[in-house]
């Protein structure tokens, strides 16, 4: 899995919902707000157990009360892959399960 | 329930383990290392309900792979007070259960 290409990065932002680059540009954050409190950690909680068990991809989050957010980027490529993508667009799904 | 006194906090601090005063002296913080990215889940979860369910007070928190973060303060007194070292000595048991 090797680093994106800036176009290839463009790309695949330009299909996803609410996920942004960083100002370094080598991660790619969202942040997800939730009407309760406990609806957020149940998110987080889905969230880890897909990275945990299914990706072995583990985003930074961050719970500020009611507001989720999740930051992406493969530490041993130095920048994003196609896997932080696939993570992205997993924890999206996550929301309407 | 009023701003604490810098006398009252570091007392209160000599008492705890771990919880350390952040730059600005309107936080405290303390992060908490796990064997298995999981646990420190579970830790979240337990820490997340005490919040909400208990005591109406929540902590920020932080997940970077194994290790939790929480940084407690009381926005509406501008500062630190009882409740803060309330709910972090709350979470530092929840550890145990």
């Amino acid at each position: 899995m090797g680093k994106l290409t800036e176009v290839e990065i463009a790309t695949q932002l330009e299909q996803m919902s609410g996920w942004n680059r960083e100002t370094d540009g080598k991660w790619i954050v969202k942040t997800y707000r939730f009407n309760e409190y406990l609806s957020g950690i149940a998110f987080v909680e889905k969230v880890a157990r897909i990275a945990e068990l299914e990706l072995n991809h583990h985003p930074l989050i961050a719970i500020d009360y009611k507001r989720v957010t999740l930051r992406l980027t493969s530490w041993h490529d130095g920048g994003l892959t196609a896997l932080d993508f696939e993570a992205a667009a997993r924890f999206d799904d996550a929301l309407g399960v």
